[in-house]
């Protein structure tokens, strides 16, 4: 049973973290006590979210602490169970942390759902895709013929969003920051991409949203966020999912251009994945559904290694990423090894 | 019938509209048409919107013209109707504009409710009142109990709000400009009274606010909301009612702790005021009824003569206004004096 590691946060970051913030040492593993079941941990889901989780600040949840698990989204085989809801062998998904092996209460797990890859049971049919549906469907509420523009639509939940929107009946614009993003776009069905990186990205999406935006589906804030709050529509609807230009920095800069929202009537709104849980499973087979039919897909940029947790967290603030960005432990975690045998 | 006078814009604003902004002309006087009403006014109702008006941007309304005469409401008395629908006499409020003689069609004006006074019919149970209401109850939606924080709390909207606020059983905290206008909340109900030109303001907002906000109605934007923003509670209603703060400048600046709405769930959602048309009598006969029973009021600076708008729109923008601003027309319009003369 020896071998299993983990990654601890060593510092808090400046910046972007990096390497200097983690470091990955050797892990005593515990028994799983009445209600908890002990996961090996196949896959670690890297999300903007764990930026907000490594500083000293209140939110809605409790800081990680320096020298302990760095918190994360993760998938894994149930290797051991103290709990009636989950067999041995069954695989699931939860906040597993960035370890070998994790030991959490029943409840705090999901099944992974039959048919669904594991891959996806962390991204377009997980905590990604139910992000991307609660948030358009429930605080952007489309209304078919609707024009969505979605920030950071080469990122994990923005790439969904496009693909909702499109399945919502809605015309979409999706806003990427590198031209190798634009193609993968297109094929998912935006109507128009735009590359921010491209200095003269404003023309194109003038053109593109002369009618107006319905729903700006907003995952990056900044000056993108800035310049695009001036096309909303009267009664826009703008989902505040996330502000990922703005976490690396000491102090967030807000837009200007909130004041259209004023006479324009439009209502901008945060949300967490975390309150939708009484609806998880309709979202869920929703996903999966359409997943099977062929209708939505996602792109992983995956790691090796648990030593790559910190440079696949660089590249995905970088924009180097596409897609959903996972860490693969398969390779390098023995219990699992041992486990699937 | 000669002497009548009208305020035109003569020029567009550079920060604070000032005199050369305007000029006050002869005015020729045109017949009411069928279904229109002449009317003799009394009073120009001076708000922030008037701002927005003036710069050449499309908006929710059009705006005016160089040479127009100057948007503004106001109340005065029907001296001539080609309309069933106010008979000669009746006292109106509406967009009557800076002029002595307003023609306007019937159904863009209401009839002064029996036993509400002019000033009132214009303030805090006119436009100044129902832009409260409908801000406060509809975007505010708030709950007994909540702790309700309104910017510009010695304005004209903010003063009516606070007392919403104090109604509808709601814990007030009224941020003012000046120490001049804590005494005047404090006498409204505020249970905290907060001058945020004192340049320790935050101390005393940090302690009224240690249990959070839940409503923040916003009439100013700039520093104050940003510092505010970063109190909010979960599901918090940021109403966006003005950005008085900000209407002065060429560039706007937006709070950059709107990111803590995403984490807090929050909205932040504009509305305007003609959008609740259908329900002004309700809002209306509730406000006034307030009134009477003395459990709202408001507080009027007045100015004299169509020459003190541009002073009284200054005044108003550098917070030496306390409640509602108004220039009475009373002395100056020939025509009113005839009609009740």
């Amino acid at each position: 049973m020896s071998g299993t590691r983990r990654l601890v946060l060593a510092a808090r970051p400046v910046g972007v973290p990096d390497a200097a913030c983690f470091a990955v040492e050797a892990a005593a593993m515990r028994e799983p006590q009445p209600g908890e079941v002990a996961v090996a941990v196949s896959h670690v889901s890297i999300d903007p979210a764990m930026r907000g989780w490594m500083i000293d600040a209140p939110s809605y949840m409790p800081p990680v602490g320096t020298g302990e698990t760095m918190r994360a989204y993760g998938a894994g085989q149930v290797i051991a169970s103290e709990s009636p809801h989950f067999a041995e062998g069954t695989w699931v998904t939860g906040l597993l942390g960035a370890q070998d092996h994790a030991v959490l209460p029943a409840d705090k797990l999901r099944a992974v759902p039959t048919g669904v890859a594991l891959a996806d049971a962390l991204g377009v049919v997980g905590t990604t895709g139910l992000t991307a549906f609660f948030g358009f469907f429930d605080i952007g509420r489309p209304i078919a013929g609707d024009t969505v523009v979605v920030t950071g639509a080469g990122g994990a939940v923005g790439s969904v969003v496009v693909q909702l929107a499109r399945i919502a009946g809605c015309r979409t614009v999706a806003i990427v920051d590198s031209p190798a993003k634009t193609g993968w776009l297109e094929d998912l069905g935006a109507d128009m991409v735009i590359d921010q990186s491209d200095a003269d990205w404003r023309r194109p999406a003038r053109a593109a949203m002369a009618g107006g935006i319905d729903i700006l589906f907003d995952g990056v804030g900044g000056e993108v966020l800035d310049r695009l709050l001036w096309s909303i529509n009267e009664r826009a609807r703008v989902v505040l999912c996330g502000a990922i230009s703005q976490y690396n920095k000491d102090r967030a800069s807000g837009p200007g251009s909130y004041v259209a929202a004023i006479t324009k009537r439009a209502r901008m709104e945060g949300f967490l994945l975390q309150d939708y849980r009484d609806r998880f499973d309709m979202a869920e087979a929703r996903l999966a559904q359409w997943v099977a039919q062929g209708v939505l897909c996602q792109r992983v940029t995956a790691y090796e290694g648990l030593e790559a947790v910190p440079q696949a967290i660089a590249a995905m603030f970088s924009g180097a990423n596409m897609g959903k960005t996972l860490v693969d432990l398969r390779a390098s975690n023995v219990l699992l090894q041992e486990a699937t045998g």
